[in-house]
């Protein structure tokens, strides 16, 4: 039953328009070839149901947002949210982070982390979107490095200012209760669960030059 | 009254043989005129009644330490703590913190920064221990520039991050609840009590290089 429930996901997807079905032929050209525009490219890695880009697409459409998600029953969801909806500046993407690389060259100037899986065993840690393995792909893969990180995962938290930090990015921006500040923007599935159970927020903007 | 003892205070003070009367005298020379050895000097920077820098100094006898003060009647109270003890490797002085560069010339290994006044409104922000007038301070007095923050107040803590972050250190350990990991050492009062009444000690441990 899960094998064909996938199987049908991977199906349903292929229809979108949204979804770039073959995004390794576009490296380098995203700009040009994809969205036909000049403007700034934004990633989100674990765009989950895609509330977020989706509302980050529709209020700023002056830059061009892309969605990453592994799993294909999940980028199903955020797509089926996207069927009447028209926003060029928005595409989505199902790959795995790890092959990145693979798919963007030096175009990036924003990703987002929004709750992204902490790996809490410590042998696990280099799975974390923000160990070495991942800040040496988005070297690979942006323009401008700016990170915008959100969790309430504290574990993740900490080791990501420090991971960042050692690597040479600088952390311009934090919160330890994003809720409490004024930096609020677009919010995620899990962002909201947590907002209204009263569990705090953590936020960080890190650039690396 | 209040002046009164204020001036008791300072002239009990002056009999201690822990406190450096007139610590401009010895600039640029700590180890070898003051310790008279080439162990590092660690220096904590409103060290408030001393429990931190004197336990410190208990278990580090390897380790030269200094505790800065700048009320008088709070120094006292340190030094009367130190009055049957003997530790050659600590001494204190009863200076404001911007007079650091004119008392000490590339000599300090660690600072530690120990539930500093947060400071908490915006106009007050360049007073707090890690502003960029205090950094630059810091510049001056170090060897190694090693700071190290122990912090109940999250403004305090947030603005910490920024601060050393954009200013060129690199954030390489933290935790949003030092009390829940191994790296506890020597405890303030302050700290005592929060802990007591279950408040989070948020930590970091800053370098630049």
């Amino acid at each position: 039953m899960r094998i064909r429930n996938i199987k049908n996901a991977d199906e349903l997807i292929y229809e979108s328009p949204y979804l770039i079905k073959n995004p390794y032929l576009y490296i380098g050209e995203y700009k040009t070839k994809v969205f036909k525009n000049n403007n700034p490219i934004h990633l989100e890695i674990g765009m989950g149901k895609g509330n977020f880009i989706i509302d980050m697409a529709k209020n700023n459409p002056d830059i061009n947002f892309i969605g990453v998600e592994k799993y294909s029953s999940i980028t199903l969801r955020a797509l089926r949210k996207l069927k009447d909806i028209n926003l060029p500046n928005l595409k989505i993407i199902n790959i795995d982070a790890l092959e990145l690389s693979k798919v963007f060259k030096k175009e990036i100037s924003t990703i987002y982390l929004n709750f992204s899986d902490p790996w809490p065993k410590k042998r696990h840690h280099k799975r974390r979107l923000t160990s070495e393995i991942f800040l040496r792909i988005y070297d690979d893969i942006c323009l401008e490095n700016i990170i915008i990180q959100k969790t309430d995962n504290i574990g993740l938290f900490e080791s990501s200012i420090v991971s960042l930090s050692t690597y040479g990015y600088k952390i311009v921006d934090i919160s330890l209760d994003l809720w409490s500040t004024d930096k609020v923007t677009s919010e995620t599935e899990y962002e909201n669960k947590f907002r209204k159970q009263g569990i705090k927020i953590n936020y960080l903007k890190a650039i690396k030059k």
